[in-house]
């Protein structure tokens, strides 16, 4: 397996501490249990997943309190909370909060995963498994950095608290109510979250920035039932038709996004940090050849990682309407529906987003059809509030892991709950993961990059040290 | 089951023959034998239905000899052709070919039926099935109608071919080989047709167009696998989205189809056809008012039959992409895909559509994506040459049967074949057909007038009479 390979030069390997060097010793067991973890299909948005997603909970909490923390499973109206706590810092020392999911995105469309999707697998340095990388693979180095301290360590040098979700995946309905209801007890002075990329192969990055979501389903109803295509054809209007002009209006020929308003709100960012963004080591032909498509989306003025990072986007997730089997059937469709989300940027609102989409949708819907929009998910865009500390003690704990300096970048994605952590806990959050650009994340054979688990644990390891 | 109640006044009850008697008579055993036709899920265009499809086949064959007719069950490359043959009265007496097709469309969506759609159900004075009006139970009331000349009378009072295949709703791809290679065994002084609908209840039609098809499929392909739509969107082109764009640029404001010289072909009917159209007993807002619907769609300048009749029309007839199941999947789908039909008026030519329709969206297709258009399936549009004895048979046989003279309308739908036919073998197409308008042909709830069951061998049974 290679676990025992020293690795980079530079990286803390001649200065092992008993925590470090329990890590060491421990892997093949975490792995063994990553692996464990992977295999429970707790896929929150699909109901008939609700037993596994509890199991999935239990689970969680059991190695918990295996590494030595206190720990609950806490119920919600959805799928429970687990929360694992440490004090024994004491008063004096700072208290760290760990956010994490341990519920995974659906994982059609099946048959395009080389391996099944929750039977985890080893292949060319790669972790396959639905929930590698986004969360479960990564949550679960937080706990086994935590177990390293308070197993051969001198206790944890942070008060420790572990706040794992089962609902981030479609959209955290119960978690704000219970930061709320318990901001005493998990009151903190940072909250870190792992959840995101490293920047490219050893280089790690801290995440300046993410992206907000409001993702809505469009429903189109036409007559009563559906039509034979011919006897009808002409003067019906097509729902599946309507639909796509409905689609079709949401970008104007310059690729941006043409609903009244919707760039109100969003940030021209300064050009310092557009220079740096542009200054990244970053390919993008490379880029693109590791998808298999151009670039040719949206606004072209900015750069991809722009784009990416500081730019809203829209995209259709989800098409179906109509008779979409084998062969020709002459049928017009009494309805269609598709899934569209918005990513957005500082300073947009999820929901004045939702109320734009409204008001164009009733503007542009052609007349013969009735048409709703239902709003599904939405989080808030983010920006990195880095303490000096904060970011000092991640710098450290990554140069020593992975032997290099963090970079600066942003993120596409959204983890719609930080800036809901910020606010009712007052504390700012760290953002730094272990994943790779490419891993799959909410596609079919989602990976998460094998030297990662033990350099990551090493590095959160490192993490606590720093912040005491 | 009301077989028994006398019919409207002067349909012929007075005069009853040896042969309607025997129509009389065996009505409920010849209903039995439609369900039994029915309850056959004979779905061409499904290969898993392959033997179904066979076995419907054969069960026609057999009935075929039991009527009194020589048959044969004839393999093709594809679903068999059904060939039944009487030529007793003699080479003085003219030849009738009916043709009809024992195939259906699938049975999807197939939890929206109220009845299971192969366990047929009379409801209303509906007979609900799939099948039950597109084409089976028409075509059969051939079979019973032949063979009450056959079993009560002096033997047929026509040569009769009856020719029934599999592949109707695939796009008949052997029948024309068929044809031809068989034309002198074909060769006849009319084609008769039942795969069509009255004008209204108790007001039987000649038709006298019908439109054609030209059905594609388009594929959109983007990135080489679905893509996380947070850590992507934006900069990768969007393949539902290029696929909606593409859609809509099918249609100018007006209700047109866009696609450059789609209209060339097109020809404007004359002033007192239009006029005819107009003038027949059709409420508008009574048809949008059964489907549940608007009449916004196409051109608003032409009447809804003429829009229906003389006027191309385009459809989507399915759409998928990405992920279209319970909740939020933020995913960037690698494909997307549609169904469009064009239906055609004369003098439009399918294989110039596809092609125009190919250019169009080579045209359009944005950057960032690959398009493909997949031809699936096409015919002809035709215009009835009805001569005058092939008019006035028909037309005193559905007085006869149902106490009012016909109509002549036209027909939005396809039956492909009805050129070829004409064409082929040299000889007239009679449409005459017994549903009536609404019945479902292609959606879930198809359905057939029950007491046309009765009414229907009737008129055919005088039909042949009438040809002699």
């Amino acid at each position: 397996m290679g676990w025992r390979e020293p690795f980079a030069e530079g990286t803390g390997w001649l200065s092992m501490s008993d925590v470090q060097a329990y890590i060491g010793d421990g892997l093949q067991r975490f792995t063994d249990e990553i692996f464990e973890f992977l295999q429970i299909p707790s896929v929150s948005a699909k109901s008939d997943h609700d037993a596994d997603t509890r199991r999935t909970a239990e689970w969680l909490h059991a190695r918990l309190v295996d590494a030595g923390l206190e720990a609950e499973v806490i119920d919600t109206p959805g799928h429970p909370i687990v929360l694992g706590e440490w004090r024994g810092a004491g008063e004096g020392a700072p208290t760290v909060l760990v956010y994490g999911h341990y519920d995974v995105q659906p994982a059609e469309p099946v048959e395009l995963w080389h391996s099944p999707p929750f039977s985890p697998e080893f292949r060319e340095g790669r972790l396959y498994a639905r929930g590698s990388a986004d969360d479960k693979g990564q949550l679960y180095l937080h706990v086994k950095a935590a177990e390293a301290h308070l197993k051969a360590g001198d206790g944890l040098p942070v008060n420790l608290i572990i706040l794992a979700e089962g609902e981030e995946e479609v959209g955290s309905p119960n978690l704000v109510p219970f930061l709320e209801e318990n901001c005493d007890r998990l009151a903190c002075d940072a909250i870190v979250i792992s959840d995101s990329a490293m920047f490219a192969p050893g280089l790690p990055c801290l995440l300046f920035s993410l992206r907000g979501l409001a993702y809505c389903e469009i429903h189109v109803d036409g007559p009563s039932s559906d039509l034979h295509s011919g006897s009808y054809g002409g003067p019906v209007v097509n729902p599946a038709m309507a639909l796509s002009q409905i689609l079709a209006s949401l970008f104007d020929d310059d690729g941006r996004i043409d609903i009244d308003g919707f760039y109100d709100d969003v940030l021209d960012w300064d050009d310092e940090t557009r220079d740096s963004i542009r200054n990244l080591p970053f390919d993008e032909e490379e880029f693109a050849t590791s998808i298999g498509t151009t670039l040719a989306g949206a606004e072209k003025a900015y750069s991809v990682n722009e784009r990416l990072w500081t730019r809203p986007a829209c995209d259709v997730n989800g098409i179906l309407s109509g008779y979409t089997g084998e062969g020709a059937k002459t049928v017009l469709p009494a309805n269609a529906m598709a899934k569209v989300s918005f990513r957005l940027v500082a300073d947009q609102n999820p929901q004045r987003v939702f109320d734009l989409m409204r008001a164009h949708v009733a503007k542009v819907a052609p007349e013969g059809v009735t048409v709703r929009v239902e709003e599904l998910h939405s989080g808030m865009p983010w920006r990195a509030q880095l303490s000096g500390k904060l970011k000092e003690a991640a710098t450290t704990a990554l140069i020593k892991a992975f032997g290099a300096a963090p970079v600066l970048a942003g993120e596409g994605g959204s983890i719609p709950i930080v800036c809901d952590f910020e606010r009712v806990l007052g504390a700012p959050a760290l953002l730094v993961g272990f994943s790779l650009p490419g891993a799959n994340e909410h596609a079919p054979n989602e990976w998460f990059p094998q030297e990662n688990i033990e350099k990551g644990i090493r590095a959160l390891a490192y993490l606590y040290e720093e912040l005491r």
